[in-house]
């Protein structure tokens, strides 16, 4: 997998502004935020996308992500947030080793969401969730 | 913690599309999709925010999007995706029980990214770090 700069960042080759770390885990104050307190939690295993990712990983950073959400809602008094990870370009992901948006929420700052449902028939959902659940 | 429907969906009173389930996490189709896939990851622990989780379920969580995203992407055929979870009716959150969607990306539909910067000071940058790491 490929070197980026989370990777210098993760040797410290690279400053940053850290708020957590653990064997597995670093979080870190995004460069560029979209609100106060725009945090990233990244895994230390270098790789593009969640679906690449080990299980462990998987794990040490969903725990790291209840952590820093808490701290970061308590050190801004923030009161809601999103929770962003983008896998592929198309997907509007930047840097190519997987990383976790903690965006806080206020009036006047934040993600953009744009949400267009598509609905779906039945027969079609019961069809698709077997091919999904097969490959598990 | 309140009611909502994906605690009926957990119970089993009201159906669902399954793709995955284990002891702290179930994984199951979106009723209304973005896109073909569009799955939500939840933890059975009814809480309203990431913040307000157990650990331990945030830890469960982790991994099963590890799994579950490994089998979108094997079952769709989508390159790219989106993960992201909502808290707080502000950040467009609608069931008040946390859940993380899973999101493939196509050329014509997906979710939605709005992206402003803001930037940050580098001495504002080192102070608010220091505070939310103080809160961990």
């Amino acid at each position: 997998m490929g070197e980026t700069v989370f990777s210098k960042i993760i040797r410290g080759e690279i400053p940053c502004h850290p708020v957590y770390e653990d064997e597995h885990v670093l979080a870190f104050l995004d460069i560029n935020p979209l609100s106060k307190g725009h945090t990233l939690v990244i895994p230390k295993e270098a790789v593009e996308r969640v679906d690449q990712l080990s299980e462990d990983s998987g794990a040490a950073v969903g725990r790291a992500l209840v952590r820093v959400s808490r701290a970061v809602v308590a050190a801004t008094g923030c009161t809601s947030y999103n929770i962003l990870q983008n896998n592929g370009a198309d997907a509007h992901q930047a840097v190519m080793h997987v990383h976790f948006h903690i965006i806080p929420k206020y009036d006047d700052a934040g993600l953009g969401i744009g949400w267009k449902p598509r609905g779906i028939d039945q027969d079609e959902a019961k069809a698709l969730a077997a091919a999904i659940a097969d490959k598990l």
